[in-house]
């Protein structure tokens, strides 16, 4: 390895490249065949990395890039490897609050970490200026990555950001993740969609300024609904469901902190869910799930947020620390 | 590397506990110092790695799980680090025919693929005979990992399988992936949810014999609607939401393999959906959305799949060829 470093410096002077192609080549081939002890197929990759790094065109290398990533649900192994290894590129790197701070490891030693503090529908800076910020530095030629709780594309509000770089004609790509309901779905167990109980998912929000109710209403029996952010509403979106006609004891689950090491599952009917949730205190992020498939949680519950905690506080941290 | 090998050999006698030993490290912070050339701290990771790795306790080890997990939309790099890295250890790999075979360059060399031929609703071996399979198998002491497109808890029937394992009392884990919708969704450039336009998202299936029309009919002005695998039923699913109500020039896009370097994506109305899908020889996997984001297409459309193919092509397909 010491030769090669030697190789690299050599080919690649610049130090924040150089930093850039090691950690394309830690993901790939090259590292791949050295552990293996397959020496020589080692180095014809290695050769192969500095041919195909050389051969970029300068101006290409120079042209700012947006990356809006879905950072996932929650632990930070749930984000994808594509994610990853834009995350790992980026220059600057524009994260919400509802981001787990450990995925931020992946990113670069030298890139820039800026929280823009936004909780789903709660910006901490407004939704133009971080338009602005946005724009202003890729249109510098810096690689953004724009990181987002969950997946992008489900109340992620990467409308606004997109039309600000299609306005500004400044190039983008879009990495998706895996959604806060996929996550809590699979971490508490409760398959979304059943046969003969649930062919249908339903997702929505709990703000009132979102036309709540009017998606409320389109929840029907045979569905899993699943409603984004909100704790305070609770007692309201109850109210409304049984209203529309749902029993009262509809089993729900609210999935607060979900795939993460404090993650609690807190299982209820329409009826006694806000006074359940009060008295246990469940803060967000929380995710509200309603429906017959709910009732699945009890038998194919298997993480032990205790038992996860345990063993990352004893591992060697291995994906959290490669950067 | 040529020192190291020989220690975590006398250490980890057994070839395929040594490889697996590897995998770990390979993704960890002994190969993150390694490269970035502190030799003190990788070897001191190393020992740690090898410490832990001793601490394990052997009846531990002998004990068969089953992982089910997410492969993601279809391209290979979607998958979550947590999903690469349970296929990577697993011992058998029980693969639906919808999962891009690439993604089965990260299993162990020595696992066994099974491709158990199952595209949603049309298993190639019976639910049942699948169930025992897994269930066989893990009851045996493997490592099962139980491969499934898209994210497991969305219409991948993921609650039979595991109604079989916990019937069984065995050991599972659930990994979820980026669903079909989301990747279909980012690569497509079309938000799910769009201020002042949609803030529900209705995912459902096309198979009559899921009671698709109820779930139809749940489908209203300011949602977005996801239908999965109904290339044979445009022609009724769309009759049936302009009956209910919908504009016949309601926009619509099918997404024809997803997030893949042959991602097609298709853009219509309601009225003429069959008929340009004809024309265009349009097969699954297919997604359909409908809803007024699905205009968004044009504009935040980023993804192009014939430079994806050839930067594929002229790449070390770093991704793929790590296992």
């Amino acid at each position: 390895a010491g030769a090669w470093r030697e190789r690299v410096r050599r080919t690649v002077p610049d130090l924040a490249e150089r930093r850039r192609f090691w950690q394309l080549a830690l993901t790939g081939e090259v590292a791949a065949h050295c552990f293996a002890g397959r020496d020589a197929q080692s180095e014809q990759a290695l050769d192969a990395a500095l041919d195909a790094w050389h051969s970029r065109s300068p101006e290409r290398a120079r042209v700012g890039e947006a990356y809006l990533v879905g950072a996932g649900p929650g632990s930070p192994d749930l984000i994808t490897l594509r994610g990853r290894q834009l995350l790992a590129e980026a220059d600057a790197v524009l994260y919400d609050r509802l981001v787990n701070p450990e995925i931020l490891a992946f990113a670069r030693r030298d890139a820039e970490l800026v929280s823009v503090g936004k909780a789903a529908h709660r910006p901490s800076i407004s939704q133009a200026d971080l338009n602005r910020l946005l724009v202003e530095r890729v249109r510098a030629g810096q690689r953004v990555c724009r990181l987002k709780g969950g997946d992008p594309m489900v109340f992620g509000r990467a409308g606004e950001e997109l039309e600000a770089l299609a306005d500004a004609g400044l190039p983008f790509q879009i990495v998706p993740g895996v959604s806060a309901v996929s996550g809590c779905a699979a971490y508490a167990g409760i398959p979304l969609t059943l046969r003969g109980v649930a062919q249908a998912v339903l997702v929505t929000t709990g703000h009132t300024q979102d036309h709540a109710s009017a998606n409320l209403a389109a929840f029907k029996p045979g569905q899993t609904l699943a409603v984004y952010m909100g704790v305070s509403q609770f007692d309201s979106i109850a109210a409304e469901l049984i209203e529309n006609g749902h029993s009262a004891l509809t089993p729900v689950a609210v999935i607060e902190n979900g795939t993460t090491d404090r993650q609690r599952v807190v299982r209820s009917t329409l009826r006694d869910l806000a006074r359940t949730c009060r008295r246990l205190a469940v803060v967000s992020p929380a995710l509200l799930l309603v429906g017959e498939t709910v009732r699945c949680a009890e038998r194919y519950g298997w993480f032990n947020p205790a038992a996860a905690k345990h063993s990352r506080d004893t591992s060697d941290h291995a994906l959290a620390k490669v950067s």
